[in-house]
């Protein structure tokens, strides 16, 4: 019997990737309008470089794109990177289409929800407070807050607890195959590959380890429906055998 | 002849006390609807005397903040104090009422007009250029930037140098007697005193170095044009002399 839905939070609940994508394009534009001088594509390109290199969660990387591109430490074009991506975020932040939906009705049918995310805790948590998410969940669990990242057992298993719930009465939806899917069904919880994003066609060696893969979120709470009416209809025959 | 006006930017270009202010009590509000388990006023007491031992920008406060009330580290009500307070800063950062209207008479009159300020440089041209006040200026001297403060004459002197006008050409506009005025006069500038925010009541020892105070910005194209007036009185008499 499910009782309790996990989700991972970026490109699962909300919509980071093309966030992320739009508040990119949007520095670069702003910092060329005033007056950096080279053209969008070479600039893009060495910060989709940078930021693959130096991780999505560095706090330098106009100025680092600068000493790159082997322009002078100008405060002026920093800025106007740092404006247009901080407006875009703010302005663009959306949750995944039918996420609101899916938890609305998961939570009026009496599920315990709750969020397992890597990242950081106060990136994390503006995402959620941000998009009013946060009574939807009854808890929330950040690996670098708790000092072990997805895969490890560990966070899925503290979440468990936490929660009260044994792994198969859980259920996890994320959208990497390595770290929600593969991390979730180690500790004996189902799971649901919801292919979305970036991630869409990578780690397919783990493939394997989803019971479920959808397109659409709008999936899930037919997917926990329908397994705990196979367990009813299962110990309903058990009993009917007995 | 006056030729050049610099202008500090904190509390005489941009309405700064006012905004912190602002952005200070509504993280804290919301910090508060978000759980944290304390009353407004012991909160906000405790954040003030933070950012006077940590100074402004410092940029762990919330969850300084935490630690000094004794609580646990929460990302979430840190998060919360993040929002409210970049939100109230994007939507209510403001220029000081008037400056728009001085900078653009000054710039029809052709005088060349500057920024010297401390702080660290994104964020001071952040607030540049969300205001967009970038065109009024032909240039902005940032002190981190250039690695000496106000009232070090050597900004003053490397402002006067760049923008080519020499000490006597140039009056400086600002609302601390200490780095502005005392500052600008070192050089041997016009000093005005603009008495307003936080400073109006402070640093009076230097008020002897201020050549004119003044409670609103709309002083300053008088003032500039009342000295350039008497110098023009004065060579015309002394030509009339000879």
């Amino acid at each position: 019997m499910i009782r309790a839905v996990l989700f991972d939070l970026d490109d699962t609940i909300v919509d980071t990737t093309r966030l992320a994508e739009m508040a990119r394009r949007n520095a670069i534009e702003n910092m060329i309008r005033h007056g950096l001088p080279v053209d969008f594509e070479t600039a893009y390109n060495e910060l989709l470089e940078l930021i693959a290199e130096y991780g999505s969660n560095f706090n330098r990387h106009f100025d680092y794109l600068l000493r790159r591109l082997e322009l002078p430490n100008n405060p002026k074009w920093v800025a106007s990177g740092v404006i247009a991506y901080h407006n875009t975020k703010f302005a663009y932040l959306k949750s995944v289409r039918g996420a609101r939906k899916v938890l609305l009705e998961l939570k009026k049918d009496g599920y315990i929800l709750a969020i397992i995310t890597d990242g950081d805790p106060i990136k994390q948590w503006e995402k959620i407070l941000r998009l009013e998410l946060d009574e939807f969940f009854d808890d929330v669990f950040i690996s670098d807050y708790l000092g072990v990242k997805k895969p490890h057992p560990k966070i899925f298993k503290r979440a468990l607890k936490k929660l009260g719930v044994k792994p198969e009465e859980a259920i996890m939806v994320g959208d990497r195959l390595y770290s929600d899917i593969y991390g979730a069904k180690q500790v004996g919880m189902r799971t649901v590959w919801f292919r979305y994003g970036k991630y869409r066609d990578r780690e397919l060696d783990y493939l394997d380890y989803a019971d479920f893969t959808i397109e659409s979120l709008e999936e899930v709470p037919k997917i926990v429906r329908g397994l705990n009416n196979e367990e009813k209809e299962r110990s309903d025959s058990e009993v009917h055998a007995d």
